[in-house]
C-alpha cells in the first residue's frame, strides 16, 4: 500500500519550485506549433508529442517518488488514483478523477477537471486530427513504465475536439516483474 | 514612472497559477532536443528558439502588465529593472540583477542568479554553438517590442558554455512612438 505517509498533492505542490502557468502554456503551444510546421502531418505530431511526453515521464517519475513519499502502490487501481490525485496536482496544480473501471481493474478513465495546457488554445480546421495534449498521455505512459507497468494511454474525450471534458483512458497491458537495470555479468 | 503601486515579483508570483518547475524544465529540454533532431543545425536551432521566445513574449507581456500593476516605465533603465526584478520573478520564480549600463543608458546586462531552464542539462560536444536558453532572449525582445521598444538581446555569458553565470545583454535599438494597431482607413 501507498506507504509511510504519502503527502497530499496540495502539500507537495505548495512546497516545490514552480513557474508561471501561462509561461508553461505558451511554451507548450510553441512546441506544438513548431511540430506542426516541421512535420506537416497531424498524425506525426501526435506521435511526436506522445514520444516527448514519454521521455519526460521516465524522468519525472523520480521527482514524483522523491517528493510525494509514495513508494509503491498495491495495484493498478491505487496507481491510477495516485496519478489523478497526487500526480496531476503536483505537476500541473490541477485535480483529476478516476472512473469507468472495467471488471478486472486493468482499465480506467482519468478525467481532468481543469487543463492548463489548453488555455487560449483554439484549433484551426487544418488541425482537426490533432491530440493537442498528447504529451500528457506520453508522460503517464513513460512514468508508469518506470514502475514496471506497460500501459496504453489514449484520449477518449478532448474538449478541443468538441467533447465536454478531457478524459484519458489508461489501460494496463502488462505488469513487468522488477529487475535491476544491469545484469551481474555486464 | 512605474505607477500606482506596482506589485513585487514575489507577491505576484505567489498569487498566480503555477506549474511544477521540473515539468517545465523537462518540457523545455524536450523542445530543444526536438529542434536539434529536426533542424540538424545549431545556428538554426538558436534562431528558432529565439523566434519561439519572441512569439511567447508578445503574448506574455499582457499577463505581465495585467498582473504586475506596472503600467509604464519612464525610461529604458526602469524597464530593465522591471524585467529583472518583477518579470523574472513573476514568470520563472527567480531573481535577476541589472548591471553594466553604458553611458547613454541604452544598453545593460541582466544577470540571472538562478536559471530553472538548465537544471539537469549538460551539452554534448556536438552542441557547442547552442544557446540553450535562447528562448529567454526572444521572450524579452518580443515583450519589449509590444511596449514600443525595439531591442537586441544576446547572451554574453552562459554557464552551459563554461562561463560563470547567465548574462543577457539588452540593447535598445529604437523606441517607437506608440500607434494604434490599425489605421482608421483599414
Amino acid at each position: 500500500m501507498a506507504p509511510v505517509g504519502p503527502r497530499s498533492g496540495d502539500a507537495i505542490f505548495s512546497s516545490i519550485d514552480r513557474v508561471n502557468a501561462e509561461l508553461f502554456t505558451l511554451t507548450y503551444g510553441a512546441i506544438v506549433r513548431q511540430l506542426l510546421t516541421d512535420l506537416e502531418d497531424v498524425d506525426e505530431v501526435n506521435k511526436q508529442l506522445d514520444q516527448m511526453g514519454y521521455n519526460i515521464g521516465i524522468r519525472l517519475i523520480d521527482e514524483f517518488l522523491a517528493k510525494s513519499g509514495v513508494s509503491r502502490c498495491v495495484d493498478f487501481k491505487e496507481t491510477a488514483e495516485m496519478i489523478a490525485k497526487v500526480g496531476f496536482k503536483m505537476f500541473l496544480g490541477v485535480t483529476a478523477s478516476v472512473s469507468s473501471w472495467d471488471a478486472d481493474g486493468t482499465c480506467c478513465s482519468i478525467i481532468l477537471e481543469d487543463n492548463p495546457l489548453v488555455d487560449f488554445v483554439e484549433l484551426p480546421d487544418t488541425c482537426q486530427g490533432l491530440y493537442y495534449c498528447n504529451i500528457l498521455s506520453g508522460v503517464i505512459r513513460g512514468a508508469l513504465e518506470m514502475v514496471s507497468m506497460k500501459t496504453e494511454v489514449t484520449w477518449t474525450r478532448d474538449a478541443l475536439r468538441g467533447d465536454d471534458a478531457y478524459e484519458l483512458q489508461v489501460k494496463l497491458l502488462k505488469q513487468v516483474a522488477e529487475e535491476y537495470p544491469y545484469k551481474d555479468d555486464e
